[in-house]
Order: structure tokens, then sequence, then C-alpha cells
């Protein structure tokens, strides 16, 4: 193919591997010489609608700009939550104009399922068109339900964090000879994939967490109190995992039925974990406290997977790869070679087959409604491995900024 | 003195450098030919009472114990809330009973305020009985409240967690291009060192945390809700540090006006954070999240500072050296000698001068009732500085354990 210009964007929620991903698709893009121009769109598809666009080499001049920038947490481009809608909407033509002005032939799209949806129709209307402008998704989320992808960068560092928090609350909760029950309430929706992964914690030789509920199977109250109750006869410390996301039988959200009043007397939602706190101490009366790990679980990059930040780099380079080798209208995606050692294959996967759908746990691999097989371990093993660098100056996070200048054409 | 047995314990709340201490005393004692057995109390002085007494040296076999114990959250030895009551009480006397059958010379309590009272009720209680054990305080504490000790082992760890938590929710919540604003909960009752630390989040470029509200201002909140409106017409973020403790003019804790009722009825305080968030939603409607750092901020020994955990092994160290020389009735102490280079010096003080007090932050160094000065940065900044070792097998924590045999009498 012959020189051309390349844009990036990175869109949806934040993950601490995002960043990752995007010091990978520049850095790869800086050693071919396929390319030349390397622009970063900011705020996603709602920035590069107001071409504000940034020159991303200008930004990487020191040796350690590249693991700066993948140990940053979120979105060093900014992101948004903007759905490109079906065509027709002027917004393509409109894109393909600041496209040409701008000299690109490739558009990487850093995101989750919404930003998938993104790639997929811009690669269509430019194929439709005529024009040789390749699109690439490189897919990253904190709750890993992409499908085909073994699993997402973004997840693994968050899988890390919530397990050895819950570790570490094992251990600051056992201080005391009582019993005692903490829930800790993850992010998932409809995927448990990160509440799951609290199991790790007891590869550190500790019980906890006793019981975990997914969003995958219906929650039943009276069964959980039930279970609740076994537990204080026998035990000092109940440590509960749950994903936000759980439903009742009937499918409503656990966290629907903790609808109260404010001080202000605005109905609003309690919270999955503060939910089940109450429950537990209207019926049974003991000792219970809920910790919401919030968006903690998904910016903690002081205690990012070294495994899984090396992956959303290498993606990131592969995605470059794979389009000047002509792809487009592709996922990059993961599939796991062995676990031990623990080897990954990059490939790609037709957008078609991931855009808009999710990922949930194999029903086989939960047991009993409340835990997870040991498939679930020998799946989340390999991929916490190893603490990823974290660059600090005197004792606090040195984080990569990007020079966000924008270039006009 | 002729060789004599040692016994410590451990008392209050968690921190990560509760167990850097013990390690400092179990280190040390083992040195030195004065001392015989090293004893631990399981569970402070309410084990103790029973007898649930273990050999620390059986523990203490591989050369990175001594690290891996430091590396460890919360109390080894398990904790208790007992405080011992004033004399007269049997509890003295059986006290006494067992330090002769075990031969102990030497007690050792690790604590805050409460465990200070204790190792003054006791060193004054074996004076009067002419008896020569000695007892001597390890000051820990996430607060940094005791008083005379320029600071706290634990307290730093914390800080040093707080603050690179918000400077990664600052990332986290700068992605979309919109305003918001995030209350961050931080623990702190009647002092609010910890709060405070968040300024450190500033040392990484950002803006955040914008305001700070500590427990020993009035906190007003029409003024609050004054300053949330300006920062909303200039700026895209807006995070606010807060202690749990923070009281209105009236001396109510802030908490105490979210009083409100839960999904089954009963009244319940909503935590400080929660309430600011449901007063900025009903009063301004914008977006606000609040989240709470809970026990998190106390146990997250992955992001513990180096600093504090090198001192907390040193202060244990320096604890028995202390006590060899014939100290009693007395809490060790931090001087500080310089802040570049960061050089602290361990002396004591008599108990009676910082049980049941305790330290707040001086009024120079809190700026129009919502922000710290350059004091307190000043005073903060050596502290947070490295990353203390942490130890993994195959990406999950590996803690050190306790053998916990019991040993007779």
């Amino acid at each position: 193919m012959k020189k051309t210009n390349i844009i990036v964007g990175q869109s949806g929620g934040p993950t601490v591997a995002i960043n990752g991903s995007l010091a990978g698709v520049i850095r790869q893009a800086m050693r071919s010489e396929e390319i030349g121009e390397v622009y970063g769109a900011l705020n996603g598809i709602e920035g590069l609608l107001q071409r504000n666009i940034i020159d991303l080499r200008a930004s990487m001049t020191a040796t350690d700009d590249f693991d700066r920038l993948a140990a940053t947490p979120a979105m060093a481009l900014g992101s948004c939550r903007f759905k490109l809608p079906p065509p027709p909407n002027d917004a393509y033509e409109k894109i393909l104009q600041i496209f040409k002005d701008y000299g690109i032939g490739i558009f990487f799209y850093i995101g989750g399922n919404d930003s998938m949806d993104t790639v997929k129709q811009l690669s269509v209307y430019f194929k439709e068109r005529g024009e040789d402008i390749r699109c690439v998704g490189v897919p990253k989320t904190v709750d890993n339900d992409l499908p085909v992808t073994d699993h997402t960068p973004g997840f693994a560092s968050a899988a890390k964090y919530v397990a050895a928090s819950i570790a570490e609350l094992d251990k600051d909760s056992s201080v005391y000879d009582m019993f005692s029950v903490i829930i800790v309430e993850i992010m998932g929706r409809n995927a448990g994939w990160l509440a799951a992964s609290s199991v790790l914690a007891r590869e550190t030789g500790c019980a906890a967490p006793q019981l975990i509920y997914l969003p995958e199977v219906a929650f039943d109250p009276e069964n959980f109190l039930a279970k609740v109750k076994d537990y204080s006869k026998k035990n000092q410390l109940l440590i509960v995992a749950v994903s936000e996301g759980i439903k009742t039988a009937d499918g409503e959200y656990v966290s629907a039925a903790g609808a109260t009043k404010d001080a202000f007397g605005h109905v609003q939602l309690a919270g999955t974990g503060k939910y089940l706190e109450d429950l537990i101490k209207d019926r049974l009366g003991c000792k219970v406290r809920s910790i919401e790990l919030s968006v903690l679980q998904r910016s903690a990059a002081h205690y990012a997977s070294a495994t899984d930040i090396a992956e959303a780099l290498r993606i990131g380079e592969e995605a470059v790869r794979a389009a000047i080798d002509g792809k487009t209208g592709v996922m990059m995606t993961f599939e796991r070679v062995s676990n031990a050692p623990y080897l990954t294959r990059i490939g790609t996967v037709a957008i078609e087959e991931c855009a808009n759908l999710e990922k949930t746990i194999p029903a086989e691999w939960i047991i009993d409604g409340c835990d997870v097989s040991e498939d679930m371990l020998e799946y989340l093993r390999p991929m916490v491995v190893g603490r990823s660098q974290y660059f600090e100056v005197e004792g606090m996070p040195s984080f990569k900024n990007l020079d966000k200048t924008i270039v006009k054409k």
C-alpha cells in the first residue's frame, strides 16, 4: 500500500488498559514505513466530527513515553458515549470528508460493544463508496463481555484489583473474633465475569469470597438468607461477591427492590450491595457491611496486571499490522493457545460477529448459583500474573498526558 | 538486665503497617541476647486474659518472613476493642499471674489511643506492685491522631492510597466532556489527616481534589452548594474529598442529617458522602456520584508506602531497644529531623502525655475551610515515597500467616 495517515479514537467506559492499546497503535504506526501521520480523535467519533484531531507523534518523544501512556488509566484521548446512527446520516459523509482532508486511510477505534458497531457501520459505508479506508476495532472492557475473543484488555487488571482487594478485606475483617458479613458489589450489568474473578482471592489461602452471585443466574433472596444463616453458625466472617446486575427470577434487578427515599424524599435505587446489606440486617440482624468497589475497580492502574497491559499494547500493535495487511471491518481478538505456559494468538474477526453482542459466563462454570468452577479459575489465573509498571515521582503517580493541540486541515 | 521473655499484642482498627511493627518487634527481639522467648497474644488483651498465647519465633523461619509479615495488611495476631477498665479490677492480677507463668518481663502493645491507655494502666499497676515488667506502646492508626509523635505508622500508606486513587479517579472521570461532581468519603471521625492527604493527588498535575472538607472546621451546606455551583460554571469535573466526620456549626454530624429509611423501613444514616450527593442532586440537579473508600483505604497493602512500612518496622525494633534500656510506661514516637532529606528520630514519650488524647490538624494549615496549605503538603510529601514490597504468587498476594498453636504454661 502507499503511505497513508491513520487516526485512532477511544470510546465507551474507561479501563486501565485502553491507553496501553493506544500506545501500541502509536508505537507500531511510528515504526511502520507504510504510515505517515498518526492522528488522534479527541472524545471519539464525537470529537472527530468536530475535527478535534491531534498529532500523536508530537506527544511521544521520550523513551518511556509508551510505557508511561500504558500505565495511565482511562482514556488519554477522552471518550464519548455517542453511537453512530445507521445510515443514511450526514455524519458518514462528514467523516469521509474529514478523512480525505487529513489523508487518513486507516481508522482504529478502541472500545466495547457500541464502539464495534461504529467500526462496522463505517467500514460498510467506506466499502460501499469504494473508498480504501480501513476500519479496525480494538476491544476493551472491564466487563469482558465481547464475543469471539478469549478475553478483553482491561478485564484482567480489574479482576486482579477486585480479587486482591477481597483478599485484603478478608485480612482486615478477620481481626475480630465475631461473625460478620461483608457484601462486595462488583461491576457487571449482564455478564458476571468481574464478580466471578473474585474467586482468585482464594488463591491466597483464604476462604473468601464464600459466596459469589452473578447476573447469569436468577437470584433467590430466601435461599441467600438461608446460606448466610448457615455461615453465621459456623464462621467468623462471610464475604459475598455480587454483580451489580443480579436479577430475581422475574427478571427484576435486585437493586430495584431496594428503591427507597433519600433524605430529600427522592426515590432512588439503593444499589445491589446496599440492598443485600439491608436485607440481612432486617431478617437476620447480624453485623453486615456493604462495600461498592465503584469506579475504583476500573481505574486502579496502581495495581494493573502486567499480563493485561502487555497484551493491550500487543493487540494495539497487531491492529496496525492487520490494517496494513488490508483488513477492514474487523475486531482484533485473542485466541488462547495454552495456559501453561500462557500463550495467546492475536487474530481478527468479522465485526458483524461481535458488534452489539454480549458474552456471558458458560452455565457449566457456575456452581449452585453461588460459586464458580475450576474451569473459571483456570481461565482467570494466567491473565492476572505480574504487576505492571507504574511510574511515580516522589511517591505519587506520574501519568502521561497527550499534547492536545488541534491540527487544522 | 537478665534474660527475659517478651509478649506482643495488637489492638484497635487494622492498618497496613501494624504487622510491620510486629515484624520489627519480633526481629529485634530475636536478635537481642537479653531476650528469650518471643510470645504473641491473640486478639490483644482479650486473648491474653484467656491465655491465647503463641510462640512467634516458630513462625519466623524463612529469610523473607519478616518482610512478608510487614507486607500483610491488618493484624496477624488478631485484634480486640477491649479497653482495660481502671483498677481495681481482677484483670490486672490475672495478667500479672500470666506474665509470671510465661516469664514475661516486657509487654509491647501496638495500637491507637485506647491501646495506649491499656499500656498506661498496666505500667502503673506493675510499678505499684514493684514488678519489673516493662510496658511499651507502639503507635499505629490510619487516622494519624496520636499526639506528640510527628506521625503514626499506617497513616502514610492510607494517605498514599487515598491520593493515588483520587488521581486515578480524576483520569477516569475526565474522559467525558461534561460537568460532574464526585464526592469521595474518607475515614476520620474527629481528625481530618487522611482526607487532607488527598491533596497529594495534585502532585500528579491534576486539579483534584478541588475541595477538601475536614472535621476540624464546621461544615456549611449553603456555602458548599455555592462553591459547587461556581465550579459547574467553569469546570468539567469537580472532585470533593470529605472526612466522614464533618459536622455542621451546631456540632451535628453531617451524616446525621442524612437519616433516611431503608427498603425495610429502618432509619439509618446515609453516610456523609451519600448525603452530600443527595444534597447536590436535590438542590443543583447536576450529575453527581459519591464513592466511599471504606475499609479499602486501611487494608490496601498492595499500594503501601515504602517509607511507612520501613518506619513501622523500625519503630517496632526501637521499641525493643527502649524496653531493654529500661523504659516503661512510654509510647514510641517519631520526631522529624528534616524533610530534605527526610530524616526522623525515634524516641519515647511518657504514656500519660498521649493516652486518650487526639491530635487534630493545626488551624493555620486549613485554608478557607475547604483546602489545606503548603505546610500540609510539606508534611505529607516525604511519608508517601516509594512502593513497599508486596509478595505475589501467580499474580495474587502471598500473605504471611502466623502459626497459632497455643503455648500452654
